[in-house]
């Protein structure tokens, strides 16, 4: 049976035993990790439709999008296993000794090496993917790091049977045993004791800027402070230019109305703000948008913190000065049902109202209707850090407003161009991250091969004998991987 | 004329004009950034024989190694002009589109990008490498951000010569005005101001862990945290093993002699701490090395702040349960000058108290004479993490100690066999930093072209029209730079 609560002295236990087996998990070879990542697929897959329906059950999330959720979920375990097959991911550097320099160089092999235990918080909206077996948990096992899983509450049976996924594929791939480890408790403390634990390394969190940045806070705040990765959502800024608006008016409204709406808008790349400079053309897409969200049929929400936390900021949000409602869903929201919404609202009332900036986590978005590219800019300046901003526009507008190119690097870590920004493609050149809030360190990215490097850190051994390195630093490169040798890349 | 105070609206001035540079210097290509790190190390070179005995007057270092310094400095800026003219340093990542994949494909293309103004606080016991033009300037500037220096107060004269030639070479190279700026405010408040700036993007520090502590605490506090890489130093413990004691105890202890007394042992990778096994080899040492104390000069230290706190930490070290004087130099130390001393301790003894693991900043090196194998592995464990560990043994000694080798990397950034962690190599794959204390974020070196990464961030370009990419993302490669495109490392 599982505990649902844990005291102090449990915690520590997990801890001590994450730290033990993070000893012995290092040591394992890169195809032996590789193996148990793929055999941890292959269990979750064998899980069947009695997965599907528990965690439909669980989140109100229909079985169609938890199969495909759940189809991305295993396809990053075997990236990351392919990743640890190829082995290029640790960045071997080596630079050979000089002796006739002055000084002489000794011999200096790098290369990057697992942090230790990570603590992952898992995500409510994403049950699979950014959850107990997520993007977290296979990048930091795929590290060579131990992982304590706090389950969220919102859909504990199904963090369960994943959690007995992977115990499974402990057992059967001879992985030490407490190098993953699932805690079950819901409480506030819990979570706190995990981040505050001397055995921490770093912290993995998908959720809430208010829960991200109270665990970004003890861990700054700890005698040895730990890196946060947290992903706190965003409100997505999207950028309508005029001569796309002037002749694609109706189809840019259908395509946003379903990016809007898509998972009831429970999704943290969700376009809950768009900006255009006030034309016909803007008119004629608010009037297809107001038209196309009319239409939208209302769904159940996650759950009803989500759903009431919705209406609240939803509303709130319509109170405030010189917000007008666009349109909402005709039909009458249900128990748990969210009403998608949309509102406008003119630039120079947006820029006094710093309310308006924060992120209503539902169906809502917010047209900012500028008079001007100067006021448009500076309302989009105003938002905090973004996981993504979006131009829409035609060849004519991006040579027309060159200045927007210039500047959405600051504002995101991903610059969609013509398309929606729900959907990220899990791939090496995805940056699922972004300047704060964001994420806590924008550094890194969450989504992607790359996100192996938030826990990891370099060591160099210096005039280290060839035989007592690891393999990937030595002489002969047994594992055929890519290095910077005496700076030039080479894989012979 | 300088300012050597700064109002908060001098010093608010400051970043608005750094920030307001650097939308114009991360334009610049890196080409022109990398003339201008050239220059700026010309001009440094051009300062001759005045620069060195301006800054000998100011530090009480000799010119000989103030000579070397700046010749490793000007090496610095050039390496980093290297790593621009090459290119590859950005990591552009390429997917590109697959139309017929389901969901289908979008292109998407990944580089590193400038995080905006970078404050840098120099360091007092590396008057160039690690000051106003110095490792963190140099990468900063590199990687496109505008750098504002807090000049060291023990050597004004040095940094405000240094910011000139910085200056002089933003002039005569056509950079933005403001891309560099100094601040020769002494004031802790000056410093806070700067952390705390909205437009400070990420900190670079070098010195005392309580300096270093705070500015972390500073940064993390803010509404909108950023990154602080601070260099916080370290006691480098160096574990000498029983067979090479056995045969090689005098040559060991002349080499250590040399290592914690260089520079009166004043460099964050001074040795302030060895582990042995008691036996006849380790005595032989200890005599050995205690002769060898003796007769090393007592030279001024760098001011006297650093020589006040090395003489009070010094005797209190000397001063705890178990410690005894085993040598000190012969010679009256004089005005400012340091007196070499090394202790000895048991293992238990250390492992009872907790202030014998602290740096005693100076030429003062501990001894922990342990019982056993397991004893000292508990005491080298104790110690918090590290720049550098080091391993002095023989084959014989790896092959019979072969755990040490694996608890190695968790300890610090760089393991050290068979010599003395003195002496940082610039070259890619040096590690400079460590689990904390010896830096806030042991992902990152601060020696080295990676040190360019702490000032860079990952940004995503999805479904962008090729010519409104930036060079290093085009599909044609035109800067030919290695890219990982669709998971393949090609430089054509």
């Amino acid at each position: 049976m599982m505990n649902t609560s844990h005291s102090p002295a449990q915690i520590d236990t997990v801890m001590q035993q994450a730290a033990a087996a993070f000893v012995a998990y290092q040591k394992t070879s890169p195809v032996q990790k590789a193996v148990f990542l793929e055999t941890i697929a292959a269990n979750i897959e064998a899980l069947g439709d009695a997965l599907i329906s528990k965690t439909s059950e669980e989140t109100n999330l229909p079985p169609a999008r938890l199969t495909g959720e759940r189809g991305r979920t295993t396809m990053q375990l075997r990236m990351f296993a392919q990743l640890l097959r190829e082995g290029s991911w640790v960045e071997a550097t080596v630079d050979t000794a000089i002796p006739d320099k002055t000084p002489p160089r000794p011999d200096i092999r790098k290369m990057l090496v697992p942090m230790g235990t990570v603590v992952v918080f898992g995500a409510s909206n994403f049950p699979f993917a950014y959850s107990t077996a997520g993007g977290d948990t296979a990048s930091a096992l795929a590290a060579g790091c131990s992982v304590v899983v706090k389950a969220h509450p919102a859909h504990l049976q199904t963090s369960i049977m994943v959690a007995d996924a992977i115990a499974a594929a402990i057992a059967s791939t001879g992985m030490p045993e407490h190098c993953f480890q699932h805690v079950t408790d819901a409480s506030f403390e819990a979570g706190k004791a995990l981040v505050q634990h001397p055995h921490t390394a770093a912290v993995g969190f998908t959720g809430s800027y208010t829960g991200g940045r109270a665990l970004y806070d003890y861990a700054a705040a700890r005698k040895s402070p730990i890196p946060v990765f947290a992903e706190m959502g965003s409100i997505n800024p999207v950028i309508l230019l005029p001569d796309t608006l002037s002749t694609n008016a109706e189809s840019l409204a259908k395509q946003y109305a379903g990016s809007i709406t898509l998972g009831m808008g429970q999704f943290c790349t969700n376009p809950g703000i768009l900006l255009g400079i006030a034309s016909e053309g803007l008119q004629a897409f608010l009037q297809a948008l107001a038209k196309e969200i009319g239409t939208i049929a209302p769904a159940k929400m996650l759950h009803a913190g989500i759903h009431k936390a919705y209406f609240e900021k939803m509303k709130t949000a319509l109170q405030q000065k010189g917000v007008k409602l666009l349109s909402q869903t005709t039909t009458a929201p249900g128990e748990l049902e969210a009403q998608p919404v949309i509102a406008t609202v003119d630039g120079a009332a947006f820029l006094l109202d710093p309310l308006l900036r924060e992120e209503v986590f539902g169906p809502y978005s917010l047209v900012v209707i500028c008079d001007n590219e100067a006021e448009l800019t500076a309302v989009w300046r105003s938002l905090t850090g973004q996981l993504t901003t979006t131009l829409m526009g035609t060849d004519a507008d991006f040579a027309a407003h060159a200045s927007l190119l210039e500047i959405a690097p600051a504002i995101a870590g991903r610059i969609v161009f013509n398309g929606v920004p729900t959907g990220v493609e899990v791939c090496a050149s995805m940056v699922h991250g972004g300047p704060f809030p964001a994420s806590t360190d924008s550094r890194f990215t969450a989504v992607g091969i790359h996100a192996v490097k938030r826990w990891v850190r370099p060591v160099c051994y210096q005039n280290c004998p060839d035989a007592l390195l690891p393999e990937a630093l030595q002489a002969a490169n047994p594992l055929g991987i890519w290095r910077l040798v005496n700076n030039e890349w080479v894989r012979a």
